[in-house]
Parts: C-alpha cells; structure tokens; sequence
C-alpha cells in the first residue's frame, strides 16, 4: 500500500539479498573468524566483513525509506561485497558468506543501474 | 557451522521478527506516515516507529553477534515494540506495522527470558 | 598510537565534521521539525534529513574502521548533505543544521578526492 | 531552541561521552586490536568492544531524538561499558579505551536514572 510505485519487485528482492549479506557477515566475523583466528582475523579481512554488513544495512535502510540516494549506494555496497567475497574465497569455511555477498553484488549493481 | 550452540532456532526466529519489525517501522514511518502527515507525523508516534525501528536493528545485531547482552537488549526491544504496536493501534494503515511489533515483542520477551 | 598513518588531521577533523552532521539533522528532524509540522514533515525534507543522518554516521564508522573505503562512503555523504542544506534553507530555524550539513559537504569532498 | 528542556546539560554531556566511547572502541577494536591479534582478538573481548561501539551509538540516537526510553538505552549501555573497561584493563594500549568506556558508563549510569 505504501511500498514503492515502481521497480517494487526489484528493490524488495534487493533489501532481501542485503540483509542476507549482513547477517552472514556479522555472523560470521563475530563467530566463525573470531573463533577460527589466524588469517581469519586479519586486518583487511576483518575489515572488508565489518565493512560489507554495515553498508548492506545502510542500503536496507536507504531503500526501506525510500531515498532518491538508494541507487548510489547500492552502487558501493556493489563494490565491497564483491571484494568480501574474493577475500572470503581465501578462507576456509567462508563459502556461504562468499555467496551471499556475490548474490548481494548482483542484486545491488543491477540497482545502482550499472552493469559493468 | 559457527552458529549458535544452544536455543539456536528461537534466536533465527527472534533475529527474522526483528527484522522483520525494523523493516516495517521504518518503511511505514517514512512512506505511509510521511505522506499521510497529520496525526501519523506526530512527534509520540513518529518517535516510537523510529526508537522501535533502531532498537530492533541493535537487537538484530546483538543476536548475529553472540552478545552475552543480548538478552537484555531484546528486553527494551520487547518493550518499544509493544508501545509502537499501542500507538499504530490508533492509526489508519497500520495494522501490519502493529502485528510486526507484537510478534517481535513477544519474541523479544521470550528471548529476554521475562515472562511478563 | 594506532590512528591512521596518513592524513591523519584530515580524517579526524572529517570524522568530527560528520559527527556533528548527524547531532544536527537526527536532532533537529526529531525535534524541530517533528514539532513545527507542515513543510518541516513534508517527505522529500524529511527523507533527506534522515538520510543524511544516517550516511553520516555510516562515514563516521568507515573512517573509524580505516576501511579502504572511507572515500566512497564520503563522496557519497558529501552529495547528500549538500542537498539536505539546501533543503533547510527552504524552512525556518534550520539554519544550524544547514550549516553543519555544508561544512560537512566540504569536509567530506575534501576527503573523497573528489573537490567537484 | 528545540533542545531538551530538561536536564539539557546532563543529555548533551552523555551524548558527548557515548560519542566518544564510540569511537575509541571501534577505531580501537578496528585498529589496534586487529593489528595486534592474540589476546586482543580474543572472541569475549572483541564482541565487547563492538558491542559496546554499537549500543553506544544506539544511546546517542536515543537521546538526540529525545526518546522516552533513552534511560534503559542508557542503563545497558552503562553496564556493557563496564564490562569493556574491565576487559580493557586485561590487554596492552587499552588505557584510552578503558577511560572512555568508564567515563560513558558513569554518565550513562547517572542518565538511567539508576545510581547503583
């Protein structure tokens, strides 16, 4: 009733896929890798985890309200979880967040409207 | 794999109702309640969906995170969610923002480990 | 003594420039112009005011985190603040929060290279 | 001019000391913590420290939209402050950030209304 006028399909499958990407990202930085240590815990590792799951919330955020601004930040959160998911490729037991953050990518550069 | 080791199903549960009642608060406060204005833009109610729709998302967090804290952070939650459920009782277009709240307060105080 | 290494003033005075940011626009969107009504609730003020809370506090915590992406995330913040100060220079008594949304802007552009 | 009118003083220092509890904690955690790795990427007290940057950045959000249930935001957040003070104490180059955290904690603590 008060979801949005065009694109609905699109963008309600977009936030699925971010928050899917969230919470395999801060579920598995703060469980798997914490307890797994080692390259698990690596600074730009880390990083990229903690990165992905707080621009994939900003992102379900933007479009959940609706912004004119949901396109250019789906377009960076493109961007990170593509390289979460390369940096999750290197690690054992990562494949489920690797993926998530692929389908994440996915969705949300086919939403910034830039399929390169 | 790296999931939670004990009452693993009713914090999937809890973390999806959260999720579930930051989408719609937040969604509704800044589509249906900002185009509608008047009473669903008055300052009580348009708070509540807010402080309702963070709190979920900290509860969410807490959650993902294995936060020895997050039982009381699902408490407050419980709470907010019931007086956001109250306030869009009293409104038009709100009742799935309201079933949304009661669900998660109930799975909130559940998690919380209160009864009351 | 494990700030970041370069350009370490500028990130800094970026990360207070948008903290303030987001004091302003989440204070004065939950106060003001909750209270004042009319054109301060109207949706495309309101969202704005929103966004740009929540864009800055998301820059806020890339740049806390180092993240490689911090210049994104802020080129994006600039783009937003710039538009929400123009948008309270169309309504009575924001003119602190257009304040802080500019010198935020300038701040932010500075730090995503960008000095378009 | 839309500020608080009560208690003006006490809310702007707390938000002031959550502000900073939330950055030391996640510049801390993101910085010198992943860098160091041992002890200090020990499981409890990493969740700590991004437990306590997260409900520290909730109680902000909580007060400068002068919520009703900034007080129990607030009282957690004391005790969650405590914790990580504690665990601070236990690890090298931690002092600023034990300092924080007992500082926001005491604000906090006196903000909830609960003295104990």
């Amino acid at each position: 009733m008060f979801m949005f006028t065009t694109n609905s399909q699109n963008v309600q499958s977009c936030i699925d896929a971010c928050d899917h990407c969230h919470r395999m990202c801060l579920q598995s930085a703060m469980n798997h890798c914490l307890e797994s240590g080692g390259e698990h815990v690596e600074p730009s590792h880390f990083r990229l985890m903690m990165n992905c799951a707080e621009i994939c919330q900003t992102s379900v955020n933007f479009m959940l309200s609706n912004s004119k601004y949901h396109a250019q930040v789906c377009g960076i959160c493109a961007e990170i979880c593509d390289a979460c998911a390369e940096s999750c490729d290197r690690l054992d037991g990562m494949e489920d967040c690797a993926k998530a953050c692929r389908e994440c990518a996915k969705s949300c550069r086919s939403m910034s409207g830039s399929m390169s």
